[in-house]
């Protein structure tokens, strides 16, 4: 099939609207508060080796994203663009592709199949393409959601980028199938919060913590563990914001890495610089699991707000620090030199009020359990209004973060705050979420919670590849769902979660009994996991554990520490009623999308002034 | 809030289109095989007193419906749109309205709470308005869908049409409310099926069957019984068309009509002409139910297929008839006399094959209950492999038309074909199924059925009006899910249907007891009907009841007539095992939509030339 070309006025003219929106977008990013040194303030490589980078920005009352890929070594295309996990099947994608002639540049999507289609409805616009020294330079624009059906809607939380190189020159779109290309995937955070950067206290000193001079292994994956130490007789300061350090020429390498505090109650803790799960671990690391920053691939500083800072060093705190660094070396690129870390932003002047995390979701029991060979199973963790009327202060306290945390099967997670039986908003919500991905987000809405008020954590979780069911627990093949909530002022409260009655859970076995061949024992000295084993897996048993969860008493832990519960009875509790729940997102079309051009564009490519 | 108007210029210019656009519509529906009359082949009163008519055409290929409404006696402006269920909030509409200076025409919708506001996409599109001596004359199109969130997509099946009159001139569009309007709705088949008409013998014959001189009763609804017979000696012959005839100036109160044959075991029948309901009826009309030929609204003539006819006359049937009427008088008009009925158009020359009908769905029993206060409840009934295996002749049988049925609480009904496992068509689909609006429909597709395949007819209901479950039974109040499919050859197969087996709905109430307090009396001497009203409705008895309907084994009626069962075991039976669904349909959006304009259009009302 031909693709249909543009005419050369056409194409002239969607070049000179291309340079009019550019001026635009380089005006309007120059009148934010704190201007950015590029309009592109994020920036991650695409691929291993770097030879594709994206920037990208946020226009919020556009709903549009402005990316610019730089293709280092161009051959004779590239292919980019988001699906809904990563995968080169069902993407919606951008290609830039030549015929030996001329280069065009299209929107396009992939079938379940990985071939590749224009698209009908043209919504990614090119807006230049250029060279320059370091390679080719494409700017475009997509709005969030574009209302075609074969589009990948751009949401809060993570999305999959994909992206693949075309080799040789192509006769036209349709002959491409992604399952012959070099391709890979980013996961990233696009659609970043718009909020505006709180000023830093005059007195602000900065600490780094890096492991120092880090031979990487030429493995894919390695955690790295170092453990640092606070000065001896450091006071209590509070944090007030932090900064990924990366090693030049590491960005592609360096995935995520974390600060940790260690346990109070040990005097001291052995160095240590090596990979996490090595041998010579001393097993006394285990205990510096008290996060003090989060950093991952996309992200850029973390500031507290201005009100709130975390506290650190002083009496009672270990002076023992853990700096984790996620190694993702897919190539196995050995000799590479690191010394990556975080830079903490520290004052002595501390701010009113103490930051806080507090642990929502499923308490880490059998009880809660995934059938096996499920695509999309929710589990539910509650922290009910009693706890909240007992814990919280009058005045309530306010969310300003959120990390979201299960383990290998969780696909989604959502946090949504009731009052008085009604969904009031969403605390954080990942419908891309990747258990590979788990970042600290500031949110763009500051949720203020208030005693009372009910907190619903919900996971969703796939079990296809699994023959038995996933138990919740603490191993990786358990199954968790939290949502560790980044809050002021610091409460007594450090965990709001719950798990099914387990009476409850002995009347599903019985009533599984009952429609089947007794296959489930429910004698005393069957264990949860050992039950969930023997259950014959149906389409009846599935929906009725479904059913049991929304509707079976739940026991509560409203605790201090992970320990020690606030007085109360908190067993047997009812599931908190919602009356009404929010809507579902629907991704608004965008209003510009009549302007894009009905079939793709031929790129003529300037020469760069830089 | 001020109407954008568009300059001079693009209203001259869209006239222009407008123009243009006729223009095509008209050259193209003559080159149809039979060219209609009109290029509005459809039509129909809106209003009770016929001041507002529709008419209008479906393009298949433009995946767009041309409207022409006129309205008689114009005040400030018209209303027209659909919606989900003829409800006027909630509606896709489009408004002529006038500011007292110009007239504007434009694509709306109403909120939830019944307030109109301008569509910020324009998806109606204005092509002509004239001012005729019947009245003023608008044409517009609309695409079936639009991806416009706000947008109501034209589907298969019936469309709620409503309209609402402005009385007085408006300040902006956006002061309407629907509350305010003397409203309506109209309930019809848009998507009429683009069949070619086979042609008729050239011995075809009329007779035409008319309960004479009625004079309508002052009420709003009036079923009217009246018995009427075929000539001594009436041959067996083939109806192969049957066309409505209704009394000219009555188009707006003759909503349905219906003949049914009395049962062959009666010598004869009492003469009738009255009310259905009347206590005067004679029992025995009851016996006279066997459908010959179903009109409603807006439906045109019903022709069978070329290979087949529907036998009626000769030995073994009965000379006796019924027609049955139904008035829709909301008005309460008084006095008015009709003569409406149908007329059969039949040959001595029989056809290749005889036509059937094949009653698909669920049995009448109360082992099939809705709870109360559901919004969506679906039941499924099926007709196994099984039977069809045992039943149907082995090349087949062809479904060409089909009328589907429930009692009040029906929204939806679809019956799907399914082959080895995988659903491969829908046989008939309608998401805005009423019960106050069931017709004979024409397939847009003849479905063929071979032995071995299963079809499964599901009903979506709504009993949120309710206080107890809603059983399976014959009464009103009661519910039946029912899709009669007409076919050739007819087969001995008149009944394929299916209800759980009734032990797996005793576990069910045992099962209810044990997560309850002991309420469902499970004692043999009590009824199906008083287990389930004494069932304590929570999210989980709900859910376990759809989780039983979708998983126990069934009870398969596979007969040769309502009483008399095919040879074999038919209690107990597995569930059709389905392994891959039919995707939803999903509303393509229509390509012309970025040619439409981005506000209403000033309309400028030419004289027409009759």
């Amino acid at each position: 099939m031909q693709v249909p070309s543009p005419s050369t006025r056409e194409a002239a003219s969607m070049y000179g609207t291309a340079v009019a929106v550019f001026l635009v977008i380089l005006v309007a990013a120059l009148q934010g508060s704190a201007p950015p040194k590029s309009p592109f303030p994020y920036r991650i490589p695409l691929d291993p080796e770097g030879t594709l980078e994206l920037s990208w920005n946020v226009s919020y009352t556009q709903e549009t994203v402005y990316f610019q890929l730089l293709v280092r070594e161009l051959k004779a295309g590239v292919l980019f663009g988001m699906s809904d996990r990563g995968e080169m099947e069902n993407a919606d994608l951008v290609v830039l592709w030549t015929d030996g002639d001329s280069a065009y540049f299209g929107d396009a999507w992939s079938d379940q199949k990985g071939q590749v289609h224009l698209d009908s409805q043209q919504d990614y616009q090119l807006l230049r393409a250029q060279r320059t020294p370091e390679g080719l330079s494409l700017l475009f624009k997509r709005p969030f959601g574009t209302c075609d059906p074969e589009d990948y809607v751009i949401e809060d939380g993570t999305v999959h980028l994909v992206y693949g190189i075309l080799e040789e020159p192509l006769r036209a779109l349709e002959t491409i199938n992604t399952s012959g290309l070099q391709t890979g995937l980013q996961r990233v955070q696009l659609l970043k919060p718009n909020i505006s950067i709180p000023a830093l206290p005059a007195d602000v000193r900065t600490m780094e913590i890096r492991a120092p001079d880090v031979l990487i292994p030429g493995q894919v994956t390695t955690y790295w563990c170092h453990i640092t130490e606070l000065p001896e007789g450091f006071s209590l300061h509070h944090i007030v914001m932090y900064e990924p350090i990366v090693t030049e020429g590491n960005e592609a390498l360096v995935h995520h890495m974390e600060v940790f505090q260690c346990a109070a109650e040990f005097q001291s803790f052995p160095q240590f610089s090596g990979p996490c799960d090595s041998k010579m671990k001393p097993e006394r690391l285990n205990y510096c699991r008290h996060v003090l920053a989060a950093w991952a691939l996309g992200a850029k500083a973390f500031y507290y707000p201005e009100e709130a800072g975390l506290a650190f060093g002083g009496p009672g705190s270990s002076r023992f620090l853990r700096l984790e660094v996620h190694y993702h070396n897919p190539l196995k690129i050995k000799g590479r030199r690191d010394s990556s870390g975080i830079r903490l932003y520290y004052t002595a002047t501390l701010r009113r009020f103490d930051a806080g995390i507090l642990e929502l979701g499923l308490v880490y029991t059998p009880v809660m359990a995934v059938p096996p060979q499920e695509t999309a199973f929710v589990l539910s963790g509650y922290c009910t209004d009693k706890c909240t009327q007992l814990a919280l202060p009058p005045s309530g306290i306010h969310i300003f973060a959120s990390q979201l945390h299960t383990h290998l099967a969780g696909r989604k997670v959502v946090t949504v705050l009731a009052r008085d039986g009604h969904e009031m908003e969403v605390v954080n919500r990942d419908d891309h979420y990747s258990p590979h991905f788990q970042e600290i987000r500031m949110l763009k809405k500051v949720v203020s919670v208030h005693p009372g008020d009910v907190l619903i954590t919900s996971c969703t979780y796939n079990t296809e590849d699994r023959k038995l069911a996933t138990v919740g627990g603490f191993g990786i093949l358990e199954e968790m769902c939290v949502n560790y909530a980044h809050y002021y002022p610091r409460s007594q409260l450090e965990l709001c979660k719950s798990a099914v009655d387990p009476g409850f859970l002995q009347k599903f076995f019985h009533l599984v009994n009952r429609f089947n061949s007794e296959e489930v024992c429910t004698c005393p000295q069957a264990s949860v996991p050992e039950q969930f084993a023997s259950v014959p897996w149906n389409s009846f048993s599935r929906q009725v554990l479904g059913a049991l969860y929304g509707f079976a008493p739940i026991s509560v832990h409203c605790n201090k520490s992970s320990a020690v519960r606030f007085q109360g009875e908190w067993d047997r509790q009812p599931l908190p009623e919602i009356i009404s729940k929010l809507e579902e997102p629907s991704p608004r079309c965008a209003a510009s999308r009549r302007q894009s051009p009905a079939g793709p564009a031929v790129v003529s490519i300037g020469e760069g002034e830089g």
